[in-house]
């Protein structure tokens, strides 16, 4: 992660991170648990905000959390050792650069990493080198342009447009989630299955209007003002008149919608035809 | 439905709706059935489209269909004989000018019609009046503005659009979906619990790439090509520019994301005090 990040760095930020985890978590990783004994490298584990869930789920499982940051690093230790966690072991290493052999891992998880990176399918084929035959590739990012709502507004859909021009100014894409398929195919990843998680917030659900709407997309949107209108993207007048719009969408009669996307591929797998060992993807070789 | 239709009257329309059924069947309609001996009103059938769905699905209820065309009537007519469906009567009607009793039914289904209306609040309101009281009325929208891909196209967001306003210029909304949770509440429906159903498609299942993003959605987009220019919202280079662009999220990396709202609420329970009977909502009468 060698890549300039629009957000991740600050305080408040890592605590809606940890806010965005705890309403979410059920939503984005339900699915998710990894055996006993297997080897698992998370990339790109920020504060920690999911390797807490990770590991409480797969309590047998031993993670590698890797990041880019020291200090998001510190943080992390401090929050899996809070959670009395025993089965992660954090490393300071960029994943365009990882210190490790190929084929150490059974599974790879990657969470709201590839929307900062330029170069996310590259990113992609190097984690999977470090996979065995077999092993599978976890990926979950968001979109901002699945984010749509009640009262519609054309101020509010202005400032999200804020944070996907910082994004794409800093190299990476706030619109990676719908992309997640073909991204992955073209790393070369077999078997691969995208399933969207939408978050769908109504008044008869007061915890996600205030865990979802306000604190942690409406926070997020929020958190780019100084750098937006520093940027010239936008002005104070235009871009707090559309907060005020996202807020009044957590008001009783207002809805909001937004998707999450996960992605499950599969290493290929090693066929051994007595004299050598090949290569090749699961799709042919159960054609011979 | 005393209102002006964007589309529902044409042979290939119908054809395209009974595609669109066909292929969604099952994320929007899995979950509903009715009891043995239910009196439903289903309002607005137009075609038949879902009749058929419904019909079979709850074998031994008695369906009402109603609908202001009667060409409309004689297609879905068509439509159910040939499946051979005995539980349904058809009757030329207008939603804002029934001619039932109240409390006549002990469910009502409005699918892909509110989208058509100027006033959908007082249409659940009337039909909410036929219901008998506990009685449940479904609610089924799409939501155009739902609708985002791969490759990410200006031109094909345009083109949308073009349905958008004519749907808007014809006194009806193709944004209702994500309203659907106001519009019950407003129109005086208890317990109301509306849930997304995403369609989500990318080359790994073809059967929606074909029956969803190029059958049902550009087809539908194709086919306000004529009234769009007609009506000055567009110029054929940009629209055609678009529906090719949609087209393109059907190739082999392309992605394309679409969601229906369905909504399901209850009539206000009839509480009985001895001296007189008293209508209040569900979520007061167990307080008392």
């Amino acid at each position: 992660m060698s890549e300039t990040y629009v957000h991740g760095y600050h305080a408040r930020e890592n605590e809606r991170l940890q806010d965005q985890a705890g309403t979410l978590v059920d939503l984005l990783h339900a699915d998710t648990s990894y055996p006993s004994g297997s080897a698992v490298l998370e990339a790109g584990c920020g504060v920690g905000a999911q390797t807490v869930t990770l590991a409480q789920r797969s309590p047998d499982a031993r993670f590698t959390s890797v990041d880019v940051s020291a200090d998001s690093l510190a943080e992390a230790q401090r929050t899996t050792d809070a959670a009395g966690l025993t089965n992660v072991q954090f490393q300071h290493a960029d994943i365009f650069a990882l210190p490790f052999a190929p084929e150490s891992f059974d599974h790879v998880f990657v969470c709201f990493v590839l929307e900062h990176l330029s170069r996310p399918v590259e990113a992609l084929a190097i984690l999977s080198r470090l996979l065995r035959p077999a092993g599978t590739m976890t990926v979950i990012e968001g979109d901002h342009g699945s984010a749509y709502f009640h009262p519609d507004s054309g101020a509010a859909r202005k400032a999200i447009q804020c944070q996907v021009e910082l994004q794409r100014l800093a190299g990476g894409n706030a619109l990676i989630g719908r992309q997640l398929y073909p991204l992955m195919v073209e790393a070369g990843l077999e078997a691969v299955q995208v399933s969207p998680r939408m978050v769908y917030v109504d008044s008869s659900r007061p915890d996600l209007v205030d865990g979802f709407t306000r604190k942690t997309f409406t926070a997020m949107i929020e958190g780019v003002r100084k750098s937006a209108i520093a940027a010239g993207i936008t002005d104070p007048q235009t871009f707090d008149a559309g907060v005020r719009d996202l807020h009044r969408t957590a008001e009783a009669d207002g809805v909001f919608c937004y998707t999450f996307f996960k992605g499950v591929g599969e290493k290929w797998r090693r066929v051994d035809y007595g004299f050598e060992q090949t290569l090749f993807p699961r799709s042919l070789s159960h054609t011979r």
